[in-house]
């Protein structure tokens, strides 16, 4: 590859969004489409990202009093109709199971869905009914409250167009579903559950977000209140990046969750749910990787560096791989972020340049490479995923100086990120602006679009036609800096908040 | 309760061994029966059991060169019909996914199925099938191999009896699957997998097992060789723990997984697979539980110990709990079996004996007691839940012995199970006496068996009908002490090696 001339990643982004989205991931060997229509193959280097999502979020969960428990992957279809907004926001996209056992087909070839079952089973688009159903069991007084309980499990929503890692038919996500004898108990687990996605985002993903409330219109089904994290793409879309429900009584009074109070009362309880998805993957890749391919943020890499050893013969092999290995060793004795440093070495046998490349597409965070002459004066040279900077520094400087190094490009990334959404986003306060800002401007770059618009809107249901023919979407209303009431940029009217609108995903 | 007089778990095993499960999970609060038929709910207590084994299982898949990674729930109908023996294994208990959609019916009430597949998608029962035509793309040069995926997902096989953990439709597992060049390194691998399994079952689960080869009609279907770990549980059947496949070329003939060699010559790639599941919680209940409850192996607990504070009145509560924090943060910089203790202190407004009960049932392997007067010693109470065992032992005595203790818990539970399953096998070298043996002699305890037989024989078709005939069955050919050939205690012929023959969960 032509370093001066091209990227490694093509199409770039400006040249084809979509496309280099694409690319990147299947470039960093993340993920790739199955056989089976909407479902995705995680691919061992995407997967370790996601335990290493799984592992900071489970520690924030337990940290914060929940409890890990796992519930059936089935749903009665009559649990499913309990909650009448429910079903309606789920029935049009569930896999449903009809059948238990194959049988031949009667001419002999192939085979056909035999036993049909009773009551058809859904496979679980989300768990509020299954697991609803076990706690109204669960709960009966005051003293069994709260139920704080979260689950990591597979779900499936039928989806027509699917993009990998953004919007497949089957995705791994963790759902977080309580249970509280007071409104405000409820109220406040949910706000707490958005804070710990916003930290986790932004500390762990390196990805700013912004916390709001959704409209009425953009709630999840049943909820009396959703609120969520947005991320801005580099493509200026918006990503919701996690969501946390108040579900108000809505369920327990559909599910029957009641419990006596202390004084003999029986009253309906309070209930929450919060989940965030593989589809954070897709909030990393489009966030920091670059026309190189995927850049990874230290706190959350499968590993923080990789050592190439450089030799041109095999007699220079033993020599080269023993430094490499204390280099590694040493390396390994140092903590970032809560977590001993993983190093990799790669001994294949292949050319440097393509060795070279593979790490960087696959965006590891720092590279060292390691040869003779290095070695001569005890240094190595070391370059930087995120800006590209490299140098042969003394073994000892990089020894002394890595947490360092990755707590600089941790924070660089996060920088970098905040710095790009908050150019593209603009107060508008009139219908021309916005839609004038939400008209492509680009003809060669459609899928490039302007960013984030904060106005202050009268009504949802106002400013909804406008929003439909320009398909923009109100991402959510931010909980801060929001509390000045101001203009509609629509109707002229007072309007008490601001919200975000975008294109989204 | 009265302790002399009574257990805490009514019946007990003598009295009705499978009632005695499902009570003793129950009252462990480790897991339940869900409304959807045959699928359980894992509660937080049994939940964590599975993250800890987990853990230490992951590591170890890590250690011996694994990774994990995701693969789709669905397979399509087609491709379970590509090995022949596969699809005979399987088709009789798959769940079918035939629509994607619900609607309403015509006559308004209710929901059904809508938007019909094209082609039916099983919800995965294994997943050699969706796995290998990843591999098959994949595999392309014998650069490609070896692959060694693991996954960690939830599978379904529709069974008609279910039993908490031991056979549930829904189940948690893992389950590897590799790619290799050559037939040697599949079978390397194989027993390499299995070895892991038993270090696992028998150093974290202080439960002994036994390795052996599987009969060839008690194979994997599909598979050229299968060999399992077996466990005797208290009643003294046997439970196949784990097992591990040699695959052969089978799958990669079906699927066409090859590969180029150096020499440019293209040929099937041999494969394994090798799983283990919550079924694993199953066997430790059944080795360890006892009459008043779960016990727990202190290398998988989810707690170590439990502290309870006892007090008269709230003037003496702040000391208490002030002295029992302290006792517990310092026991919280101990490591044993590589993990940091975790401690409960359970200050719940609980009648002290209830309270106490309550972690006896779940099984915390050291109880610890602290009222003023031993304050006033500078001494706690302990118990050990394994042997019941307790004493008054100063402070800094249990400060110094506490890993100590939990090691001898741990050999204990191990020593014990494993002097149970001697005490409780045999030699059998004739048909009169393996009848004897398998013939239950206590009409009032018909579910507790004799044990295990270790007997020669000639040919798996010819003790069949003798095995059906006692509901016998071979569990496997162990791969120790098994090399001197003998004579076959059914037909007198010469047989090359001894099985283990037992009732069987």
């Amino acid at each position: 590859m032509n370093k001066k001339a091209k990227t490694a990643i093509t199409p770039t982004r400006q040249e084809d969004y979509p496309e280099w989205y694409q690319q990147v991931i299947k470039n960093a060997d993340l993920a790739e489409n199955s056989p089976v229509r909407g479902c995705m193959v995680i691919k061992p280097w995407g997967y370790t990202l996601w335990e290493n999502m799984q592992r900071g979020l489970d520690k924030m969960f337990k940290d914060t009093g929940h409890q890990n428990a796992y519930f059936p992957l089935f749903i009665p279809m009559s649990f499913l109709e309990k909650e009448a907004e429910h079903v309606e926001g789920f029935a049009k996209e569930c896999a449903v199971v009809t059948h238990h056992r194959l049988e031949p087909n009667p001419d002999g070839t192939g085979l056909r869905p035999a036993g049909p079952l009773e009551e058809p089973l859904i496979v679980r688009p989300t768990s509020e009914t299954i697991i609803g159903a076990m706690y109204a069991k669960w709960v009966q007084s005051y003293r069994d409250l709260p139920i704080k309980i979260n689950q990591w499990a597979n779900v499936v929503r039928w989806e027509m167009r699917t993009r990998l890692f953004l919007r497949t038919a089957e995705f791994l996500w963790q759902e977080g579903h309580t249970v509280h004898a007071t409104e405000q108990e409820a109220v406040d687990e949910t706000y707490q559950m958005l804070d710990v996605y916003a930290q986790f985002a932004e500390e762990q993903m390196a990805v700013p977000v912004i916390k709001g409330e959704k409209t009425a219109g953009e709630r999840f089904p049943g909820a009396d209140m959703t609120v969520s994290i947005e991320a801005m793409m580099q493509d200026r879309k918006a990503l919701q990046a996690g969501t946390s429900h108040f579900l108000g009584q809505n369920f327990a009074k559909a599910q029957d969750i009641s419990f006596q109070d202390q004084d003999g009362n029986v009253s309906h309880a309070w209930t929450t749910s919060w989940g965030v998805s593989t589809r954070l993957i897709g909030a990393l890749i489009m966030t920091h990787a670059d026309d190189d391919g995927m850049v990874i943020p230290p706190r959350i890499a499968p590993a923080h560096a990789v050592i190439l050893p450089i030799y041109r013969d095999v007699s220079q092999r033993a020599e080269v791989l023993e430094y490499c290995k204390n280099l590694k060793a040493e390396l390994e004795t140092q903590v970032y972020g809560g977590r001993v440093l993983e190093i990799e070495i790669d001994d294949r046998d292949l050319r440097g340049g393509e060795k070279k490349w593979h790490h960087v597409k696959r965006g590891v965070p720092i590279r060292i490479e390691v040869g003779p002459k290095d070695i001569a004066k005890d240094a190595v040279f070391m370059a930087r995923r995120d800006t590209g900077e490299h140098s042969s520094i003394p073994r000892a400087e990089l020894l002394s100086e890595a947490t360092n190094i990755l707590a600089s490009i941790q924070d660089n990334l996060f920088q970098r990120a905040l710095k790009m959404r908050e150019e593209n986003t603009t107060e508008i306060t009139n219908e021309a602006d916005f839609r004038a800002y939400f008209t492509p401007k680009d003809v060669k770059n459609p899928e490039i679009h302007a960013g984030f618009a904060r106005c202050y809107f009268s009504s949802e249901e106002e400013v909804q036609p406008l929003l439909n023919e320009l398909k923009v979407t109100i991402r959510n209303i931010p909980l801060e800096n929001n509390d000045e009431p101001g203009t509609c940029f629509l109707t002229g009217k007072t309007a008490a908040k601001k919200a975000v609108f975008a294109k989204a995903y």
